[in-house]
């Protein structure tokens, strides 16, 4: 091509975790260069012979070890012309969630380049790595509200209260919650297992899964997936 | 920067404008090139030293001499590595909307290769276009119930007449005129003007005009333009 043009193309990856009441945020310590030891988000530059979407997805991989549940486009940054200290550099920032089980396999591991950490516990990022955690954090609670992607941050089977505590974790707010059920189960989404929790103090709670096939059948029907906790 | 990477990087508008219960999109004649003659969307390559929303109202500047009233991004296609027979480039894509003034100012000229093409009747377009423009309907029909953007595709006065024939051509639905009436006025952010409409067959009609400024301190208190047509 005629053009020259001296800007390169990144991939950045935020990736959501969640597990007892806490929504964790998978970070990576820079290996190299002037930001050696800051903690950035998994992402990187894009082969050429590669798609946008395998380019993050190969990140994750090589960085972390991970297959995330859900993936989606999260916003190109690039108005900010000096956002890498090494050159213009435009990234193209995903929003991603993991289930329980891949949380769990960085922090059994004593992985010294990725970590899990708590979204309200953020150590000093590099880049603009912050700005693209906030605006994750905001796609993520305003998705909650009309998308079913809380559950790809679920186990496949979980308690009713699994899901209205993970609503109240990251919407941040308090939930009406014989309101919040009538909803859910309004939806007739959410099929009953045979399996019983019995631990807890209270009484045992049937495990639910969510019908995926059912939700994306109906989503093309134009079934509306919204939450109003207010 | 050490990294070798031959992907280039583009911006490319899709501008809605509206008049007379049309919608129409902006289109442009490629200029050079293998393309020579075929309709495109206004967009092309990033400088290296602007960011990426000024290189599309530049673009947009110098392909159609207009100026968007609301801009945003809308996705960046970057999966498909051959959506560009000249070598891989990855386009930002972003989405904008103008008032009728600047949809006359380029029928009234005679321009040859900026035009604002109706929706239902966009001719053959080049590269993955077609895409982008339904991606942005779809963009633009979701904003309309949750944000108040369809007044920037009107004059800054019109009819209470004029805001519903918007929503029932962009929704492509009917409406309960009487419920939207009510619902939009209950927001209290249409002011009356003075002025009032003789032309027509119907009685005379009031013109209105948006309160941006009070619907923009009210939306950073919590308050939501929802619009309900079903």
């Amino acid at each position: 091509m005629p053009i020259k043009q001296n800007i390169k193309i990144a991939v950045d990856a935020i990736v959501f975790g969640y597990s007892d009441n806490t929504l964790y945020v998978l970070l990576v310590r820079q290996k190299y260069g002037e930001l050696k030891k800051t903690w950035v988000l998994p992402g990187g530059f894009v082969k050429d012979e590669e798609s946008l979407t395998d380019a993050v997805n190969r990140e994750l991989h090589e960085e972390a070890g991970i297959k995330v549940n859900y993936l989606e486009q999260l916003y190109t940054f690039g108005d900010d012309i000096k956002r890498d200290h090494r050159g213009r550099v435009v990234s193209v920032a995903y929003f991603g969630l993991v289930n329980p089980k891949e949380l769990k396999l960085i922090a059994d591991t004593d992985a010294e380049d990725a970590q899990w950490f708590p979204v309200d516990a953020i150590p000093k990022l590099g880049y603009d790595h912050k700005d693209m955690i906030n605006l994750a954090k905001e796609r993520l609670k305003s998705k909650l509200t009309y998308q079913p992607i809380g559950f790809d941050l679920l186990e496949h089977e979980f308690l009713f209260s699994d899901l209205e505590n993970l609503y109240t974790t990251i919407l941040e707010t308090g939930i009406d919650r014989r309101n919040f059920r009538k909803k859910i189960l309004s939806f007739d989404l959410l099929e009953e297992t045979d399996r019983i929790s019995s631990s807890g103090s209270g009484r045992p709670a049937r495990y639910f899964k969510f019908n995926k096939k059912k939700y994306q059948k109906l989503s093309k029907e134009g079934f509306y997936f919204e939450i109003k906790l207010v």
